[in-house]
């Protein structure tokens, strides 16, 4: 019985936002197992705003993706077949397997999960990749205690929202910084943080200002541009700023720095990038803690689930448009 | 007797570089000593970039300096009158005394020099502010261990000539960035750096590719803007930037942020701001190893000493022009 996979393809390397024709969707026959190897199928794909970067050329934390390859991507899926012992059909497996249907692989970088009652997209949202990233950045980079004002931008958004969370669980005070009033108002009034700036319909400088009047301990960032010099203003003496990502500058082709970053100086603040894939020892200890906190009520999970392989370069655009709320997941089979 | 007492105080604030009439230079009859009170007659005060920070109307580290008052300077003198049973006549006494040739004060952040055979300029300049900023920024904000390749810019300068010494002393691997060939031979055969980028007349970038063939573990920045972006292009996995000032954005009206600083989430890097002041309780630790080593041979004192409280704002200006090697001084009395 041969098995039709449909596959996400890189064409090639886009300059500035991707267009449409930077993937080509084709229909491939899938080959044989050869020993060793196991067969999965895709249920879930992580979207994520770093497969921007793996789209260019230069030098980062990661190899680009080749042209030509199936586009890089988290998954959650099914084994269906195996001729690797380590691996059983019926298995849930979570790993890169790509954006595509079906995935044959040798089993490296795959790992078993036993959702339990949880729902398998919550395994690549808050207890995946971003919920990991949420984690280690705000407890191991950002250092908080309790009493701290945390600043977390991008916070209605996969990683912010579980950041402002774990800050809130911590003791800390936790201002968001979101797009337009429906994300305020989930920010506040669903993920329980202290205020939100929005910076759609306000001054940046001046909603700080309001909701952090003590300063800002940790500012999370996960933006970049005009928002995190905003922030370097109001940082408080030994601030850290923890840099997760810049959204606002992924498509540009010349970066803004933040002009502010003399307030490192003024008040002897430490700004540190991080990558996720550096913890990847301590995912389990993650885990089981956020695992509790979800079962207790404690922090919440969001995932925005959409339909199709198809329409994989639509719902791509959600990351970069401020369409979503929590983490964008894309169902392929 | 009355003595007449030249003061350099500070007329307004300048936007941009300093004009001549920033600051008024007067002779004034000092008043009689109240009990509690010392007189100093100030013999070198210390020129140093930060005086430039010092005249804004900004929050900072520290309070600017007011209108009217004497020009904020650090100093070293000799106690010629007291009523504070704390200090002698003939002391010597290090401090911030501010741009005059004598001081009244109570004695308050005011400690004694013992010279022994050091001159008196090698308080203000290596074991003053510069080598205190040198000596706490490279150790323990740079964190260096032996085999580091540091990169320091303004090498020839009264900070970046120490902090280039101690990493050798340390066992690193030091590049400097300096102006000019002169300065640049000053580095590597007197100071005894490992190579030496000159940025009037080379690229930055292509001149640290080929000193730096490994990258770079920690950068010690004193300049900002396009030396700091340069720098950020070969920064490695952990390595530490230390913020210790940005001589290059002074007296910009705005500044330019680093727009390479995306390389420290790529890399894991660290960014941090440093005042010197912080680490006051430790100066004697710091004074006590780095006599040694200036007896020892092993680091060498360079101070570039000019005469004439009068001729305040010829030499100020030389502290932005490049007109200076290693720690300037001015010789007041």
């Amino acid at each position: 019985m041969k098995i039709i996979n449909k596959t996400v393809r890189l064409l090639k390397r886009p300059v500035g936002f991707p267009e449409q024709d930077t993937w080509k969707i084709s229909d491939e026959i899938l080959p044989s197992l050869k020993d060793g190897e196991i067969l999965i199928e895709n249920n879930y794909i992580s979207l994520d705003p770093a497969m921007r970067g793996w789209l260019n050329e230069t030098r980062s934390y990661i190899e680009p993706v080749k042209i030509g390859d199936v586009m890089r991507a988290g998954s959650i899926g099914k084994i269906i077949e195996s001729k690797n012992s380590k691996f059983s059909i019926g298995d849930i497996v979570s790993g890169g397997a790509g954006v595509q249907q079906y995935s044959i692989n040798n089993g490296n970088g795959f790992f078993k999960i036993n959702p339990g009652k949880l729902d398998l997209p919550v395994f690549i949202g808050t207890l995946g990749m971003p919920g990991m990233t949420a984690y280690f950045g705000i407890l191991e980079v950002g250092k908080i205690k309790a009493g701290d004002t945390v600043l977390v931008s991008a916070a209605a958004g996969a990683v912010g929202s579980i950041v402002g969370q774990i800050a809130k669980i911590k003791g800390c005070k936790v201002v968001g910084i979101a797009g337009g009033k429906e994300k305020c108002d989930y920010v506040i009034n669903e993920l329980g943080f202290d205020g939100c700036v929005d910076y759609k319909n306000e001054s940046v400088v001046r909603g700080i200002k309001r909701d952090c009047p003590n300063g800002v301990d940790v500012y999370f960032d996960n933006v970049g541009g005009d928002i995190l010099d905003a922030a370097l203003i109001f940082i408080n003496q030994h601030a850290r700023i923890v840099i997760c990502g810049a959204i606002s500058q992924y498509n540009e082709t010349s970066a803004k720095g933040p002009n502010n970053y003399l307030s490192l100086l003024v008040n002897r603040g430490t700004m540190t990038g991080m990558v996720v894939f550096d913890y990847v020892k301590k995912y389990p200890i993650a885990v089981k803690e956020m695992s509790k906190w979800i079962e207790e009520g404690k922090l919440k999970s969001k995932e925005d689930v959409y339909d199709g392989i198809e329409n994989f370069y639509e719902i791509f655009k959600k990351l970069f448009n401020g369409e979503k709320k929590g983490k964008l997941i894309l169902k392929v089979k």
